[in-house]
């Protein structure tokens, strides 16, 4: 308990620090890529790192990396985002990459010893709130990131990621540096907070992730004609807010009818967006989750089909751009064994579960071993600045990402 | 029709003039209340009716009034407003002015002579457009505003009128002193562009307006919980935007069995409006019309009802502003024939109509004799800027309105 004590101390001390970097200051955490709450996150998160001892560096990507050279060249890693959504939490994220700094300064100071390399990442937008992309970090450690992608994904004052990234200091036409040996990397590690309400619920201290959903990202277009809201009669207007509720209103029910399935509609932008003007166009996004890749996939045919037969009764025009498409992802065997026994010897309360949230770990699992402890969420509120974790149970998960990689 | 020539020459010099004072440059025209763009459109029309030697000055309201003394010192106005919604067109409001402006011309210039003086007003914040309310400069004229409503009323920055009156260089405490004298007001014309397609279909130059709809504005609030958008069971959600968009949907079919009656949403604002996180709120504008009030009334009712039923239904809360309401008014039988008159008179194709528009003529006919003089929009467009009505068209309209300040 003395280290546990410890550790959520330190825990605590890191993330009331790093909850000062955000750009809606008493609304939650707003900590955008290259922006410069982000520059003071990976600033604060090197400092810490080079106190612990650890080498550091900063990727073509944005991501602030601290290494701790072991017997082996091939490395682990524990990685978890620093970036958040608009008045997000205080442990999204930032949570697991603290958890990490805890874990290299266990491995440092204590008598833990790793055979392996062990490195702390805090990854850049994974969240994609600010591109509507996500997983930037950990698609270019992957080398899946094409300079072309930088420069299609524009925020909403139209900024590509490929001109945010010139002006925060990074070379974006170098993003593929970025890219990792993956055989180099012996397993990925990620502490993530549930964002959910389950292991709450079940009074557990630790979740083992077993699968991560897959989940598909659309934005929506939806034309209609611009003209004055008063003199244009019912019958002569095209109106996009019109078609584009009439669109949006059935996409839960068509979610409804499967199992552990999710849509949502969480972002629509109307234009002029005027109260005196029939709406010329409206987008929103579409965010689409299930463990089962059919379901996806069947969920997505639906709305289409719903927003064709819509938007033709309506004389209206559509577009869709697919923005994300991510498989379902199981957690490997070997490091969820590791992690179930630590939990067992420590008599940490634990339970399997999936993860209805996309994680950094979701693009990593497809190419090397991978596996996530989740910490409960108090009532399961996340992306809010309600979300709360206690530091009890992030220190818990640090012992038991620790015992992990003692025994890889 | 060489005098018509040269009135359509000044009025394009005017208009294409005035068009450069817009925040959108190359997207339409924005010129919002209390801005640059409206300082430089005031002090464009000021100095133009220095020019014709009106005796000029700027009420408490930011109306820009050029006299023009009579022998009575009782007033015809001859007003309609500078203010524009967003990427709105280069005609609406404005071209009444200029039009006003040739009208004084001639009577100082030719041989016109009108018995009481003559002011030409461009009156501010007709639209509505930046603080959701509208009518401004005319129930200022009408005395119908209180220090406490500059208040009330916020733009999208969260700035009062009140503050951006102070800001603009106006005394807001002192709005009282627009309130003109109602019994000195010998009558109120407005020249505007019709905003709809009937003139134009009917190869009309004139409409002389019977009635101008009656309309409410609301804001309604529906709210949400805001949580993961991906953790969160259908089951266990409160979306805010699936509750808007059930709502929204059906406001349109309930205007559609009313004739002669509108109903839009124009505006939709999602917080926080992020692809990741179920919305906790969403916040969107109605404006339902009518010419007759009992159809305004009864659509209000039904929208309302229909809110209540979804919003129940998923268990979320709501909240309803009133932000505007006006009765429908006929405009003043004496004055429309003096301006049938003179379209006999002129050989100008005329006919009578209705406007599914607001303008100031809608509150200032409660007060004093009113009409209006509508001239034909290119393929019914407004409120964007594919808005045109021809030059000529306007000259005659300028025309109809001399005629009629003549034999008044």
């Amino acid at each position: 308990m003395i280290m546990i004590n410890e550790i959520a101390k330190n825990i605590e001390k890191h993330l009331k620090a790093l909850r000062e970097f955000t750009s809606t200051c008493g609304n939650g955490v707003t900590r955008f890529p290259f922006t410069k709450e982000a520059k003071m996150a990976v600033q604060y998160l090197e400092d810490e790192m080079k106190k612990i001892g650890l080498k550091t560096r900063i990727d073509e990507s944005g991501a602030i990396i601290g290494r701790l050279e072991g017997k082996e060249k091939r490395t682990i890693i524990i990685g978890s985002h620093y970036d958040s959504v608009k008045y997000g939490g205080e442990f999204d994220g930032i949570a697991g990459i603290v958890c990490g700094l805890e874990v290299a300064r266990l491995l440092k100071e204590k008598d833990f010893s790793s055979k392996y390399s062990v490195e702390i990442i805090g990854t850049n937008d994974e969240e994609g709130a600010r591109f509507k992309s996500g997983f930037f970090s950990s698609k270019a450690m992957l080398g899946q990131l094409k300079v072309s992608d930088l420069e299609a994904f524009k925020d909403s004052d139209n900024i590509s990621i490929y001109d945010a990234m010139k002006d925060y200091g990074l070379n974006p036409d170098r993003i593929y540096e970025a890219k990792r040996n993956l055989e180099d990397i012996k397993a990925f590690l990620e502490i993530h907070i549930e964002q959910g309400p389950v292991l709450e619920k079940h009074g557990k201290d630790i979740g083992i992730v077993d699968t991560i959903v897959g989940m598909q990202r659309y934005m929506v277009n939806i034309q209609g004609r611009a003209d004055h809201a008063g003199t244009t009669p019912m019958d002569m207007r095209i109106d996009a807010v019109e078609v584009a509720a009439k669109v949006i209103s059935n996409i839960g029910d068509i979610a409804r009818t499967y199992k552990n399935a999710v849509a949502t509609v969480g972002s629509i932008n109307v234009f002029p967006n005027e109260i005196n003007t029939i709406a010329q166009n409206v987008s929103f996004s579409i965010d689409i989750r299930s463990t089962k890749q059919e379901a996806v996939n069947s969920i997505y045919q639906k709305i289409k089909e719903w927003i064709e037969n819509i938007t033709s009764k309506y004389n209206s025009k559509y577009s869709i751009t697919s923005t994300l498409s991510i498989n379902p992802v199981d957690m490997n065997e070997g490091l969820k064994d590791k992690i179930e026994k630590s939990c067992i010897e420590r008599k940490f309360l634990y339970e399997h579960i999936n993860s209805g949230a996309g994680h950094d770990s979701l693009p990593m699992a497809e190419a090397v071993d991978t596996a996530m402890i989740f910490v409960p969420s108090k009532a399961g509120r996340s992306h809010s600045k309600e979300e709360f974790t206690s530091y009890e149970h992030l220190a818990k998960a640090a012992l038991v990402a620790l015992d992990a990689i003692v025994n890889i």
